[in-house]
């Protein structure tokens, strides 16, 4: 039987730090990306892609906020299901085209998917992640008033809304990814999903979330039951003391000294971190099962054990 | 046998013309909406949905286009997966749980979907379709000139940006429509589809293009072999002079009929005539279905027989 990735994709993937963040420019970068999706295909995997979309939907919100004296603002989970449309597309359409060069027939579809969190998940009792334009402190505090968003001032360079980051729960569309996962490449959970919270009546209703896509893949790999949690990012191999004289890649990574490292703050929250901790939830759920940090140009090399940070139990 | 129905669901169904352009005043009109498909699916039929996005598309890139010196404007194409994104998470969310309410528990998706239109379409000579902002003369000129846009003045309110209207050809991901058929409620092909033209290396690539969703509702009708197209829209049944106090409702009509009606000039151009023209296109593709127009109110007394215009083949 083939084996199951999911693979996520970062920032990188989507868009390069050097060019341009107009969507002809995006769509070069993913098309390049697609390749080397199309490669992990080639070798016979059966995946599905979660992709990031922080920059993204911060330009449509900041596009949507700029514009809303000429028409209404939109709230953030449209604006993540937007992002999804627009990435998801791109997506879709370098990889489809990626694939017939490669003589492999198979379908690729993106599905709008929604990912229920928590009230109570602690996140929103204390909203980190900054969104949308910069405001003065008056703007500031009257959206708080008006619409009672949390504002805080970042960094000198003006105030911003901030939103929770609570940990994903469920996969709402995840019967239809199941479904087509034998025959179709999904594109699914884009920017960890857009935000809902279920309601008692069993309704859904979105709500102002960032979710971690690392975290949001993970739960995907759980809910199909992967072979392989594959995160792609800048690096070939996650490290310690980064960045340092001793710096250390490193190859393999059990539960243990992960633990330790995550305590030691040697990986760097919204960065490293959450990539490590989702790796982690990964092999802790499927202990013979192997999660795998790496860069996009490295996937197949570390899929064959050649490079990249593998994540084991024990 | 489950009978199949694919359901194009026109402008009305997404927003009020009385309430507000906001994304929260249009969820509540697609909720009720939702309510209805549910009853639909409750009966027992199998169904996809296929919606318009043109209030919803223009708004999108009314703010990408207003935002422009924030943050790069998208292209149409980009638009259209953004609405498809957007519109189909509201859709997703209320179907789902207006069917929890009849115990009906059937999972619901959008799939964004691109559709091939072709180059040699005579639309694209001929660009008919205004979108985005309007224009001063010279901005206009402008825009000819640096973009290769086409524009016209639109009746002494300034200049806008035409775009053509070709007929849909392909579905791209039809594949996964089918395969998710079965169990699955699909929203699809919303907005017509987003627009894509093929190379010939067959790589596709986005243009900027209005595709009608009642002609590409009849497609997808056509190659699910649906039982019924159901296009529903403001009117309990197609009329023949219309508003005139000969006025005269069709319960059903024929090929012959409706080809005669058409060439009098009965229905109006980007309203009620590409609604009949669709019709006619799938029963003239399969003489023993039926294709019915009607309202979304009217929807299950239309499906037994009882109101909106039947449009058969003899």
């Amino acid at each position: 039987m083939a084996k199951k990735i999911v693979v996520a994709l970062g920032g990188n993937a989507l868009q390069s730090g050097k060019s341009e963040a107009t969507a002809e420019a995006q769509l070069a970068v993913v098309k390049e990306t697609c390749e080397r999706i199309a490669d992990i295909s080639e070798r016979g995997y059966e995946l599905a892609v979660v992709h990031g979309n922080g920059p993204q939907v911060g330009r449509i919100l900041l596009a949507s906020e700029t514009a809303k004296d000429v028409t209404p603002a939109m709230p953030f989970d449209v604006c993540g299901a937007m992002s999804q449309g627009y990435i998801g597309y791109h997506l879709q359409q370098a990889l489809k085209y990626a694939l017939n060069k490669r003589n492999r027939n198979i379908p690729v579809v993106t599905v709008a998917t929604q990912m229920v969190v928590e009230k109570a998940d602690p996140a929103f009792q204390n909203p980190t992640k900054p969104i949308g334009p910069f405001y003065t402190e008056e703007e500031a505090k009257a959206l708080q008033e008006s619409k009672g968003y949390t504002m805080k001032e970042d960094a000198g360079r003006g105030w911003r809304r901030v939103v929770p980051s609570p940990l994903p729960r469920r996969i709402v569309e995840i019967d239809a990814v199941k479904k087509l996962w034998d025959s179709t490449i999904v594109i699914t959970c884009g920017g960890g999903g857009i935000p809902v919270l279920e309601n008692p009546d069993g309704s859904l209703e979105g709500t102002a979330a960032v979710i971690d896509k690392d975290f949001a893949a993970e739960l995907l790999a759980e809910q199909v039951e992967a072979d392989v949690l594959m995160i792609l990012t800048e690096v070939e191999k996650v490290a310690i003391n980064f960045n340092k004289p001793n710096q250390e890649n490193l190859s393999e990574l059990n539960l243990a000294d992960a633990a330790r490292y995550c305590e030691e703050g040697q990986f760097a929250p919204g960065s490293m971190l959450p990539k490590v901790q989702a790796a982690m939830k990964f092999v802790r759920a499927y202990p013979g099962k192997r999660a795998i940090i790496t860069s996009l140009d490295k996937a197949i090399d570390a899929l064959e054990g050649k490079t990249g940070t593998v994540i084991t139990f024990a």
